[in-house]
């Protein structure tokens, strides 16, 4: 089954837009189980757009396009469309239904203009957009699919969740496709690749696939499975999930959607824990992806950011003598900082970091991209020196995900390296 | 002049990677007065690689290919390319003498499959990669240009920017375009738009072109104009800008490149001053977004991220009866917060902020949205109310644009509203 992507918009050719709903599309396409051929990004215009489809139902089954659906001079898409496939106009009275709704809810009357949004070309089945005015268009034409939907993200989304890909799925007769993410961390691609090899070769006599997902700091294992009895499949993936966990324990932390920042809130939470940290080189990053979570205030207390040696010396405890001697980033300081912030904002855990993200500051004994993490809890403290790249922004941030990855582990009592 | 962009890579079908290479070379085109036709993502596979070329020379002067090109299985463009240009190999010294000093640089072995990068089709003009081993390929074929770039983001804005564009207006004798940009904060598009009204009407008479390009918090306004006298076009549009100073000048925070961020550092450098924040809300982002900036230590001493109530009566000298009375989100709450901090670490300036950045903990009198920011220096305290929406994420961010561009006001003597 062979699918392509059409989007609409001169934002999109002139680059003041990243077209971020390709990629959102061919993931869901391809998770189940529909092939993308080609993606294009044409113009606002009526001609290219024709030209555009003609080209597109030459090489693929279904096509869907964003785009160009808007409540006035927007609507170039639907116009197109129904002159495309010889349509005539009909109002659609469950979108005009909601139109009303959408407009009620914001407190604001329905305009004439508004109205229009329900008028849809007579053969296509308009598919309802919960979350905006403008409707999907299903085309049923000549054994080929066309869908069209608005270009905003949240609303194309809505459409494509709950109508389109259910529809999808029963005219093609598509099969079941389950996905499960294993989510690692402290472990790069080739290294992880080395120690699951075996288990990997296994994966074949399932039919399982597997992909590495990597992104700084953290490598995705996404498993794939087709097939039709999905209760079956689902066992089966779970299965081979378990085995691989014995072989890289330490750096699974989540599946699926999970992040570091969650899940270290969920354990907080289960535990009736409190977290502090404190930053140097991270300049506050983990404290913002702490409270990126909604509900984070229940166990996070705050941070203290120390960039100077004063706040060091003053906020959080750290000798000067000490600070003299070892430096600011070194096994010492780094623990010190831990104990301190932990003590002055009187928390269960605390987190500390102190490193050179760079370009400046790098020794020989410390290049650019050493970088210390210390965490503590009552009686206890531990740290540990890593090493990254020339990179600030990407410092900065393996430094904050390593960070949540170390106190996790010693929350659930697998600190030992 | 028209042109159009060619992706190439599986990645970017089943959306791995977002396509984020179009959106800047539409960028580059569109400034430099080329207009982009369409953008059109492929498969790695020569028969559709070649069907994509035909297809687009139909349209367009200027085809701009990226990915596909790497050491080994990867070169499936340079490979194409050869065939469908009907051309031979030859080794390019120069490139090979650049992938010597890269492997050198890295203190690497140069090995024979690393040597075939230097190999490309022999009536193409091999366009040097200082990023990179694989070179971007220039063919000028029956009057159309066609130039192969990697996909790596760096090594293809390198040579986009030294080499192609330079030779694209060479060869097509383009007009030269200037841009200047207007960072603007604190004013939404249409309020801006209201005001300079009369002046905008006016750029027609020197064909200026203005494009506002709005983003959370920020609306930058570019404009562009086309001529062949570089320096008087600069003369006409600076006279613009300072036409258009007075209207919105306190609004204004920087130009071009610049980052609320970074003029904000920039002042404190200039000035000798140090700065802290204490954030409840943003928890830790004003002082991620101030410590991304390279040098930020020389005035940046540290924040206070107090997310509860005891962080705020201990760090910060917050009485307990006065966040009683007057709640965590309130004047009098974020004053002292101000103060509070700037005495702790004993720096020139503070910032605070206190807000409700939701989904819950929003009531009738403060909704989700409200946000209390203040900023102080010796012997002052001011604040101000804000009311955003209702995301979250958004919140969190417009905040901390709102805190930086209240300091820089401070900081220049235009803080009246």
């Amino acid at each position: 089954m062979l699918a392509e992507i059409i989007t609409i918009g001169d934002e999109l050719l002139i680059g003041q837009v990243i077209d971020t709903n390709s990629a959102w599309l061919g993931q869901q396409l391809s998770q189940n189980g529909i092939q993308v051929k080609q993606i294009t990004s044409i113009s606002d215009d009526a001609k290219h757009i024709v030209s555009a489809l003609d080209e597109a139902k030459k090489r693929a089954d279904i096509i869907l396009i964003t785009g160009g659906l808007g409540p006035t001079k927007d609507d170039i898409t639907k116009n197109t469309l129904k002159g495309y496939f010889k349509m005539e106009w009909r109002t659609d009275e469950e979108v005009l239904q909601n139109v009303f709704e959408i407009f009620k809810r914001f407190g604001k009357e329905t305009t004439e203009i508004n109205k229009l949004q329900a008028q849809v070309p007579d053969k296509c089945i308009a598919l309802n957009n919960k979350n905006g005015t403008a409707p999907g268009m299903w085309f049923d034409v000549d054994g080929k699919i066309f869908v069209s939907m608005p270009g905003v993200p949240y609303e194309m989304k809505g459409i494509m969740t709950e109508s389109v890909l259910p529809m999808l799925r029963k005219k093609f007769g598509l099969p079941t496709i389950i996905h499960k993410t294993i989510l690692t961390q402290g472990i790069g691609e080739s290294m992880l690749a080395e120690k699951i090899e075996k288990w990997e070769d296994a994966l074949g006599v399932d039919k399982i696939k597997l992909a590495y997902l990597p992104s700084p700091g953290i490598v995705r294992l996404r498993l794939s499975m087709e097939g039709n009895e999905k209760d079956e499949m689902m066992k089966v993936i779970n299965r081979k999930v378990e085995e691989v966990m014995p072989l890289i324990k330490k750096n699974i932390f989540g599946y699926d959607n999970d992040t570091l920042e969650k899940v270290v809130g969920d354990l907080l939470k289960k535990e009736n824990r409190t977290l502090s940290t404190a930053e140097s080189c991270t300049g506050g990053l983990v404290a913002h992806m702490l409270t990126s979570v909604p509900g984070s205030s229940e166990y996070f207390s705050g941070s203290i950011v120390s960039y100077s040696y004063d706040v060091k010396t003053i906020e959080l405890n750290v000798s000067k003598k000490m600070l003299e001697q070892f430096g600011a980033v070194s096994e010492e300081t780094v623990k010190q900082m831990a104990l301190g912030v932990r003590e002055r904002l009187k928390t269960d855990y605390s987190i500390a970091i102190s490193g050179i993200a760079g370009p400046d500051g790098g020794t020989l004994d410390k290049p650019v991209g050493t970088v210390w993490i210390a965490v503590a809890k009552e009686g206890f403290v531990f740290a540990k020196r890593f090493q990254f790249g020339d990179n600030r922004e990407r410092n900065i941030l393996r430094s904050s995900i390593s960070a949540l990855a170390m106190l996790r582990k010693m929350m659930i009592g697998e600190l030992d390296d």
